[in-house]
Formats: structure tokens, C-alpha cells, sequence
């Protein structure tokens, strides 16, 4: 099987995915060839428009093929209310562990001076922006329980405060150091419940 | 984030891949769009080619994009020995483990005539032809030594009795009941090196 071939091109590629080695490219690329030809021409198509197509939302900074996201874009969504966290990926977490019907705001990281990641990156002014202009009462930090993320939290408190609008975190049920994309729905639920004020 | 969200349909189409839930997928989506969008994008040619492209070949059965597989189309090898295994996958490991350098003919599986599986869905027609045609002296079995697998080896040293052929099978190392594809390289070498005649 010379190396040329597009099996082997196949497996190859499939190594893109995480915590994909050989033997599990290998594997995949057989798994659909033989018994999922449909799901992996369906999954090449959405993935070659999605790797393109998808971009940041210009108002909360969380991925979307539009310019403003479905949350932003829907106006039922409770203006007064602003959750904030690091990922998108934790936007569809609390959509899916939560009743929560505010706005989002996405960082895209934690506060990492040796990083390079200072208020710039996380997009700190754009937030500032939304602080100013917007009828924001509450700011509700969905941040990781690490060293960085109490210092982005701090941050953001800080900036709030400029404002008078209240700042509360989830709480109960996070571990410490723990990341909130690995939590289990049940404990996110719990967590954003028991959301208090940052003191 | 509305259920059509491009976003959604990369989640939901990355769960084709074996072993993908709701989880996996929604991890594996975050990580391409934010740290390797490229590796997505070529992954999804790749892939939307080789669903379409990719067919067994016409001598073998493995799979290829061409009427005959590089291993078929290749001179060099080694036209008296022949190698039966069950599935491609196997190929491509024996390949890759072994320095054997003779053809190969892919059964797609093992005998099951409650599942609807027999001599013809195994390709045995098309295997006699090659046994009857070509100048084969040595046939070897690489086929997991579970009770089916050992009810094909048995019809295939029948027809290979036929036309006065020796029939060798792997023995070393492989574990009873065990899967070829999971064995690792060097268990898979000396099996292969450790191959017998069958009775
Ligand atoms: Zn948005
Ligand atoms: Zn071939």
C-alpha cells in the first residue's frame, strides 16, 4: 500500500482529531469506509463549510457562521443579565445544563501575563463597551476556579464595579482547579444555581 | 444557539466516528475550530473524497481507489505466496509489521450462515479462480482463530487441496479469540514469522 494512497492519506488526516494516534486513525478510517460511508461524507461536508465558515460572534465573541450568534440574535434573550466565561464550548454547556436565559460573554481564555495574554486578548475593552451601553444589572462569572481565572474574575470585578452593576460566580459544586467543560450536567446545574455575589 | 447552527451540525456529524458521544464531540468540534482549522479542512477533503472514491479491488477485495490496489499493481511481489485475512485493516497491520512481500486476498469476514454469511459474500469463488489460475504454491491464513474463523480456514485448505496448494496458518502469538487489528506490531511479526503448515 504505497504511501500515496488516499486510504493512507486518510488515516493520516485523521490524526488531526484529538487524542488520535495511528492505531485509532487506522481504525476509524476502516470503521467508516466499511460501515458508515453516508455519516463520513455527511460529517465532510459540515466540517469543510464549518472550518470556513465558522467565526467569532462580534458581540460575545462565541462561534458562529453569522456575524451575531443565535443567543445575541435573539431578542428574548434577558438583556440584563451577562454570563461570562472562557470558552465557547462552555456556552453550550450552560445552554444545555442550564435554564438560563441571559447573554453570554466569551473570553477565550484566563488572564496569562507569560502568555501573552493580558485584558487585550480576552477581549476586556469590547466587554467594557457592553458595560458602558447596554442595561447590564448582573455579571455572572462562569470562570474556572484556578489561580488565573480568580485573577481574570478580579478583573472583571474591578471593571464592573465602574459601573455599579452586580457581580456574582457560580459556586456550588465546582471543583477546585476543576474545568467546567468536563463537568457533568447535573453538577453545572447546581453550580449555576448557587451562584452568589462576588464580595 | 438554535439546533441548525452550523456549529450543531459539525457536533452532530463528528458522532459517525466509533467511540464519539455527545461529549467527545462537542470537545473535538471546540478543538478544531480553535487550534487547528487547517487540520480540519484538509481532513475534510480527504475524507469526502475517500467515501466516494475508495472500492475493493478487483483482485483482492482490499480497499483502494483504483481497479487494483498498489499491492496487486505491484511487480515486485511475490506472486506464489498468498495471504487470506478478513478484513483490510489487516492489510494494511500485516503490512506494516512484517517484511512479507507476496499478494493477499480479503475476505471481508468469516463464515456465519446465520448471519447470512458464506462462501459467496466471502469472495471463495473469486479466491478459486486465483487458486486455479495463478502460480500460487503457499497459501497463509491470517484469520482470528475464533470458532469461525477456524470454520473458514478449514474450507479454504479444502479448495486449496484441490489444486495441491500448501496451506500454512500464523501461529505465534496470537491470542485465542483474539482480533488481529488490536495486536500489537511485534506480536503480529512473530506470528506471522511462526507460521505452520496446517494438518
Ligand atoms: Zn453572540
Ligand atoms: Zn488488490
Amino acid at each position: 500500500m504505497g504511501e500515496r494512497s488516499l486510504l493512507n492519506q486518510l488515516i493520516d488526516a485523521l490524526r488531526c482529531l484529538p487524542g488520535v494516534g495511528p492505531k485509532s486513525a487506522r481504525r476509524i478510517a476502516f470503521y467508516l469506509l466499511e460501515r458508515d460511508r453516508d455519516g463520513g461524507a455527511q460529517l465532510a461536508r459540515v466540517m469543510a463549510e464549518a472550518m470556513v465558515a465558522i467565526r467569532r460572534c462580534t458581540r460575545c465573541r462565541t462561534l458562529t457562521e453569522h456575524d451575531l450568534c443565535a443567543l445575541c440574535a435573539n431578542p428574548q434573550r434577558d438583556a440584563a443579565l451577562l454570563c461570562i466565561v472562557e470558552q465557547p464550548s462552555e456556552v453550550v454547556a450552560l445552554e444545555q445544563a442550564t435554564d438560563y436565559r441571559g447573554q453570554y460573554f466569551v473570553l477565550g481564555g484566563r488572564l496569562s501575563p507569560l502568555d501573552g495574554i493580558g485584558p487585550d486578548e480576552l477581549g476586556l475593552n469590547m466587554l467594557e463597551t457592553r458595560l458602558r451601553d447596554e442595561a447590564i444589572t448582573e455579571i455572572i462569572l462562569a470562570i474556572s476556579p484556578t489561580v488565573e481565572g480568580r485573577a481574570t474574575a478580579q478583573l472583571i470585578t474591578e471593571r464592573a464595579a465602574r459601573y455599579g452593576i452586580r457581580v456574582t460566580r457560580i459556586a456550588q459544586g465546582v471543583p477546585l482547579g476543576g474545568e467546567l467543560e468536563y463537568l457533568d450536567s447535573g453538577t453545572l446545574a447546581l453550580a449555576f444555581a448557587g451562584r452568589r455575589d462576588v464580595v
